[in-house]
């Protein structure tokens, strides 16, 4: 699945070259964070995989790769909370995204019915729910 | 080192618990997304041992744990890029971490002299920089 995206062939080139170049993990996975385009609410973090990639790029949609479930996820296919993408950016040695999206449906993106994943505050004693 | 936490008996202790309890993946990793306190604009994604986490909790300044050289990093210790922690949460199911900061020194964190890691849109046609 790999060599749908070059290696980048030296540091320069990762960092500050013009050529998508993902480093995928051992499992062929770059971490994805999802950040909402008007807000700046950083909804949840997922995981891609090159054919992932290539159709979040193609269809201006969120897809990820379930690690639980071992297959391609378009997100928000049974939810409708489709992630439309506004703008992708990739950081300086191309082993993250950053995906800043437009959440469909009903706005937002976790599996629990909270609007982002985040909705637990780390604290001395421990955690507290805040939105 | 993951001892240092506990391990959510169940789904519900997982997602709705009160109790801090980290997955750390194969690795012993969890990835944490730094945001800026401030401005919202996400900084960086790093990495996190239990060891990392422990000390970002307890001194209120973050540490990862460098994959590349295999041991704990206090971010900023060298570059003065020290990350001061407003606030950290946590998503659903305890895979990631999202820490809200106020970074010191140059207000940067990446090592490539931008002041955050995601300087490059990813576009149809390749990449372009633009902070």
């Amino acid at each position: 699945m790999t060599e749908l995206f070059p290696t980048a062939p030296d540091t320069h080139a990762l960092e500050h070259g013009a050529v998508l170049a993902p480093r995928f993990d051992a499992e062929g996975l770059i971490a994805a964070i999802l950040q909402h385009a008007e807000t700046g609410e950083v909804l949840m973090l997922g995981w891609m995989n090159a054919e992932a990639l290539r159709r979040t790029l193609e269809t201006g949609e969120v897809w990820f790769f379930s690690r639980s479930r071992g297959e391609l996820w378009h997100k928000g296919e049974t939810s409708g909370q489709i992630q439309t993408v506004v703008e992708m950016r990739i950081d300086c040695d191309q082993d993250a995204l950053l995906v800043k999206v437009r959440p469909q449906g009903d706005g937002g993106v976790c599996h629990t019915g909270a609007r982002a994943c985040f909705y637990r505050v780390v604290e001395a004693g421990g955690l507290r729910e805040q939105p």
